[in-house]
């Protein structure tokens, strides 16, 4: 066996390799990389222009450059195949699985796809214009069409033999569906059952009836949760009448799930688009401004708020000083708050507790934070600016500040949630613009009540 | 076959249950749970006590209870099985794969794991002790023990044979290990390949030599992105003679993605224990609180620097207005920009631009940010405040605040992710408290200066 070849792109590699390139040397390139996965590959040309990227695959064999293809992300995918003629696409799409091959021509434009699709091998083409139909984020998205079925009156030996004709097409599969004359889903036979039982066996008598399926239109979420929870590794996608239609590997839901987790990560950093660090400037720009602007917002309003208290402050300029203090802990409970919300959305295996169980406990986590931590300023601020009634003031502003701030964390991404959107957009700045005001607006109407 | 029995927990069957199991009512606990699917039990099971869920758990078969058993999160499981005797259960850990059983064991008192233990299968209990030399988040904690090794001169036949006969102990396998007389690995067979070449042929005739494998002492997290980049769904875990010693497969890597995705979300949103919203109210209270009070620190601290200006603020009052303008705004291009970082942090499968070129670009997108940014504010404090020196002092201070919080959050992760720690701590209430302190420094130097 060979080590396992991580490929380490040195900069001294990348240089001989450019000039491989500008020199046009066949010969260099394909022996270079002759043995290396195409994984590794797709790593490579990254680095490299679309142009430069196309004369390096065309090197190559075709299973391999589809393959490369195939492993780009999305919008890398969609930039670089601007580069091939419909011709070149379709030899391509026709040595991937129905599902690769259905988001490949999802992401061209539809003239395009169109021309792809006309010159596909028939049988794929059939599975594509079928795939099609389904929006990419639901089970009818997600499956590939490649699949064995299989009849309960047959036996394991013609259910071999079915296997050994479609292996050409079926390039993963854990299991055979067992299905009856109108399709429908009936069962599966794994593989290790297969290999160990007597040819002359009837798959009715060895078929496992109670298995999970999921139906086409169930979103790419709950696929995910159901493939989990059951620890699935292939799931059978069923049409309304429960005929067997595709499936869905676990390699697609790491995928979902990969994504999911990086578009939390994108709405609680306050990013509007799918952007990453190696985009362009102008994108990188473009996908913070809305957020950004909302807290601007949020500060100029807090700017004209605190206007209105301007006698107050020259009167006593320690007023102000504790307005980065309120903020600041109020904007920090709130995300702590609603981002527990999310977690919990995100597990719905556990059992609803209910709005009024869950409020009842937020409200006491808030109630004992909020103490200790209004407890612990009166204490510091008393040290450093001496006890007075502006001591109590911030306290006791702070002590409110927690509460509100722990309930509007809780209440925002439920709200999000029903109606639809993604919860986790409250624990970006959304949720820290409404507690900086909601704070600064409670810290006022104390210090106006008390001082 | 059986429609996807969705069992959604009604209040109704939850208090029919309820009051089965105060009456101890085996017959109804038995018959409802008959159909029900392992993982759906457990669901049911975190509505109970533990002695409830012990008395359910022993009506059903020895089988389906280590199942349930098994598919309990790790911090559920802890408390759970303190209810069982060292007895009760080594019988349900006999029922499981090793990298299970291992797990189990992780989470037990070491006197009781002892107990456990030394009651194990002679076969079952080698593999655990082996596997419990691993640290919990490598390679070797990840792997379990339970495999098919041919040899290269075997037949396909002979093959066949060890997997009936290994069948018992080896739950889900998708290919069979090709080793040499020192257990060296040297490829694999997958099983769609085992069912359709000839009993007669050798196995060095048809194997795959050039297979990824990771070695024992593997970090999870580069475990999973193995797996995901080459798209294996399951890998050989070899030790550093290059002997094969277990392997893992694509169900765990799920489990290792999603509790990141967990871990960084509580890092980002500030939360300092690995707790849930359903965890109680104190565990919740203290898992919150350290990143608060790093917050109130900073509150503190930016009291105190206010304090200084105390004259400045007194003569001019509008100085203290903007303050939350500036904070917030540095805030949230912080976390925008360490967000970023750690993304691709977490996609190292991109070519690394060097340190140099990713601060070159993103200071060009903070001043691209920064300047649109501060224009806009000059244009809405002229209108509502009216223009005057202040007007430019706030967008001054707002144009080189920007341009900081950028830089902070880049770096920032980056240091983090260098000494070890989790980068996206960077994204947290760490950050924030920096730009807080940072964009009050910066605005009061401008104010000092040009005020």
């Amino acid at each position: 066996m060979n080590e396992l070849r991580e490929f380490e792109l040195s900069k001294e590699y990348r240089d001989r390799f450019q000039q491989a390139l500008d020199q046009r040397d066949e010969t260099f390139i394909r022996t270079s990389l002759e043995e290396v996965n195409p994984a590794d590959i797709t790593t490579l040309l990254y680095e490299f222009t679309s142009e430069e990227s196309k004369y390096v695959l065309d090197i190559l064999p075709l299973e391999t450059r589809a393959e490369i293809i195939n492993g780009l992300d999305s919008d890398t995918r969609t930039r670089f195949v601007k580069v091939y003629t419909p011709e070149e696409l379709s030899a391509i799409v026709n040595q991937l699985a129905s599902d690769d091959a259905a988001d490949i021509l999802n992401e061209l434009p539809v003239r395009e796809s169109e021309e792809v699709l006309a010159r596909l091998d028939p049988d794929l083409r059939a599975q594509v214009v079928d795939l099609l139909r389904y929006d990419e984020h639901i089970a009818g998205g997600l499956m590939a069409k490649e699949l064995i079925k299989a009849r309960e009156n047959w036996t394991v030996g013609q259910c071999v033999e079915e296997i050994r004709k479609q292996a050409e097409n079926v390039t993963t599969f854990y299991a055979v569906w067992v299905v009856d004359e109108a399709d429908k889903l009936l069962g599966k036979v794994s593989l290790q059952k297969l290999i160990v039982t007597e040819p002359g066996t009837l798959i009715k008598d060895i078929y496992e009836g109670e298995i999970v399926s999921v139906e086409t239109y169930l979103e790419e979420r709950e696929v995910a949760e159901i493939m989990k929870k059951y620890d699935l590794e292939s799931v059978p996608v069923v049409n309304v009448q429960g005929q067997l239609v595709g499936r869905i590997t676990i390699d697609d839901v790491v995928d979902v799930i990969t994504e999911q987790a990086e578009e939390d990560r994108q709405a609680m950093a306050g990013i509007a688009e799918d952007v990453e660090e190696d985009d362009s400037v102008w994108r990188n720009t473009r996908a913070r401004l809305p957020w950004l602007l909302v807290g601007i917002f949020g500060g100029v309003l807090s700017a004209r708020f605190m206007g209105v208290f301007q006698v107050e402050i020259e009167r006593i300029a320690a007023i102000a000083f504790f307005v980065p203090l309120i903020q600041a802990t109020g904007g920090n409970v709130g995300i702590q708050s609603s981002s527990l919300v999310v977690q919990s959305l995100a597990n719905p295996s556990f059992v609803d507790e209910g709005l009024w169980v869950r409020l009842r406990k937020v409200s006491l986590v808030a109630l004992l934070n909020g103490l200790f931590l209004s407890l612990l300023v009166m204490g510091a601020t008393s040290l450093i600016f001496g006890f007075d009634k502006l001591t109590v003031v911030v306290s006791l502003a702070l002590f409110c500040v927690v509460v509100f701030a722990s309930l509007v964390g809780t209440v925002t991404p439920l709200i999000l949630n029903r109606f639809g959107f993604n919860p986790a957009l409250a624990s970006g700045p959304f949720i820290t613009t409404t507690n900086d005001l909601l704070g600064l607006a409670i810290y006022f109407l104390i210090v106006s009540l008390l001082l």
